[in-house]
């Protein structure tokens, strides 16, 4: 999801997102997302509760949304249908809408810079042509505005170290690089809550492995207002409703653009061969009629998830259109779904792709207008604080 | 010292300085500070070493000085002593030379911002009076030039969690904060590397508690031009000649201004009738004799070194004149020159104090030059990481 905006390797695109309602978008409070981090096999319940919550619509002119997406190139179907549909919707709701290429992250992980640069204008390229419209919302890279990282700093004078050595994302992470993982991999989430507090922002797509990062910028907020008066609002959480696209060679696994398994990963610019190649190769089970349990069948239900995403159908209607097909023959069918869903936006890259200068100036266009906001809220940052 | 921008309580604002030379300033090598840093009962043997280092001058027209100062109000006299004297000195030896009055990094210990707005404007009249030409360097607000969080950011991806968890001065501080420290004060030598290699700064008078991060901010020149080409100069030492001065009431600690004894401490701004008192209430010991030997004699010894310092003479002219003399009268003796010293520092911070516009203006006009210089070497440095 979008908030995990930091990875190892190159995996870390757009991760996890929520998978536990069919309706729209969850908001969640501090509380909840408290709740929801514990477990989410707690999913049920929490839905339940959240039926008040859900009926905040983005009809406040106040509200506004920021989400980030880091620059690793081109995305798989797993982060255009777990994020980058939802950032179309949402640019459509909401009438104040933020998205940033965050380079500063990216640095926490060795890039080597030419194919960093590729990877900032093949991302832009990649979610324009997915839909965001830079007239709907700001579309721009992290680093043309300075005031994340200069509010990322003051934010750090406000967040102890233990706070964050004890975050999950900071203990994996700094396990899987020997314990010497690198200060920007562990501050990180500060830089997070910079990023989206800079512009005040009110409601955050989040990704479930991302929702403590979320409460520490809340906290991080509260200890500011009760510092220096309320200033920030709080931030809250916006969970997706699209299911978690598995890898189809193993649908226990997330679908992640470093999968060394090729047949794995479908990326948004397949061709049409490589897209029947690899649903025809997904990895199911030897029972033959489509249904949808992921916890019995997750390979079929994996299918069933891509094909209900990309149609835009329930998952109850796509099981309803196929009964009588064998998973064969519904390989075929949702491969078929996802070419039609794939081919302009597929196109649309390539075009995009032809004209750099485009894309450059979206992006500073972008941060020019991005910085238009962020400039008066850090600027009271440094009056309140004492700095002038 | 400068470089200690970082301190805890308001006792930072400039600490300690080397005492191991007479002449001059010492320059120093990487493996010459790590050996100075192991301990400086080393001293003589090191200055030995020094000999053809001091030879150095400024007479190359690439060398540039920076330093930083905390704002935190009007300096004491171990702070003029020790350090603002040799940034006046410096700013004639050098053709390009930049002091950031380093609010930044003021922010890792809690500031009341009223009082931080204060001591920003009271720190630039204090050093503007003390002989700072801002025709001669460049006089700044590190917060007015984004590039410094901006490039702390950067290299924050590039310096390991446990190479920071080592620093001495971190262990202290943490320790001293019940190992609640917050990520300013964990990461400030991060930022302290950024604040000098921003302008490719070649020599950094540094204090010998600081050594170590100077040490940092070398390695993370190095890592850089090796990753991506040399780029940064590698930053070198200057220790400053100056005897600590050390508190009029207990000669073992350095003179602080945060000492709970108000007669421990000569603040720049003191009246003559301050000044005599502190003076004549100096701990000294039952020799009448002026003499020096910090070991043995260390309140006299002080005594001889704020003389010496003050009037620009020797310790060895110090006592040949006061020869005869007993500790009682010579306190007199110091004071006098200690008063006459200050009088017109006093009288310039009192009129500057009045004319905050021209303060701030000031400011203004500096950050306004050190952006020019920050601005093409931080763009660079986002070219070669890949972010442009």
């Amino acid at each position: 999801m979008p908030l995990d905006w930091p990875a190892l390797g190159r995996s870390g695109f757009v991760t996890s997102v929520s998978s536990w309602s069919t309706s729209n978008f969850i908001y969640l409070t501090k509380k909840q997302i408290r709740l929801a981090s514990m477990s989410f096999t707690v999913c049920k319940e929490l839905e339940a509760s959240f039926s008040e919550d859900r009926t905040c619509k983005a009809n406040n002119g106040m509200d506004r949304i920021f989400s980030g997406i880091q620059p690793t190139g081109i995305p798989h179907l797993g982060n255009y249908l777990g994020a980058i549909q939802n950032w179309v919707r949402l640019q459509e709701e909401y009438n104040s809408v933020l998205y940033s290429i965050v380079d500063l992250h990216s640095l926490t992980v060795p890039r080597d810079p030419p194919y960093l640069r590729q990877s900032i204008l093949d991302t832009t390229a990649a979610i324009l042509a997915c839909g965001i419209n830079p007239k709907r919302c700001f579309l721009f890279q992290q680093s043309q505005v300075p005031e994340h990282a200069e509010l990322g700093w003051i934010f750090g004078c406000f967040t102890s170290v233990p706070r964050l050595r004890r975050l999950p994302q900071w203990k994996i992470k700094n396990a899987s690089q020997n314990n010497e993982g690198n200060v920007g991999l562990f501050t990180y989430p500060v830089l997070q809550a910079a990023d989206m507090l800079l512009y005040k922002s009110t409601h955050v797509p989040v990704g479930e492995d991302q929702v403590l990062h979320l409460e520490l910028a809340q906290d991080i907020a509260q200890h500011f207002n009760k510092k220096y008066g309320k200033f920030f609002p709080m931030p809250r959480a916006i969970l997706n409703s699209t299911k978690k696209i598995k890898s189809l060679r193993d649908p226990a696994a997330k679908m992640s653009k470093s999968d060394p398994q090729k047949l794995a990963t479908v990326s948004i610019t397949d061709s049409a061969e490589e897209i029947v190649l690899k649903f025809r190769k997904a990895v199911t089970d030897f029972t033959s009629e489509v249904t949808y349990d992921p916890d019995s069948r997750p390979g079929v239900s994996n299918l069933v998830s891509i094909h209900a995403a990309v149609t835009g159908l329930s998952i109850k209607e796509v099981l309803h259109q196929s009964v009588g097909l064998d998973t064969a023959h519904y390989k075929m069918i949702v491969a078929e779904a996802v070419i039609q869903k794939l081919a302009p936006i597929r196109n649309e890259i390539k075009r995009l792709q032809q004209d750099k200068c485009h894309l450059e100036n979206v992006l500073k266009a972008g941060a020019e207008k991005a910085k238009e906001l962020a400039a008066p809220v850090y600027q009271e940052v440094r009056r309140l604080v004492g700095l002038q």
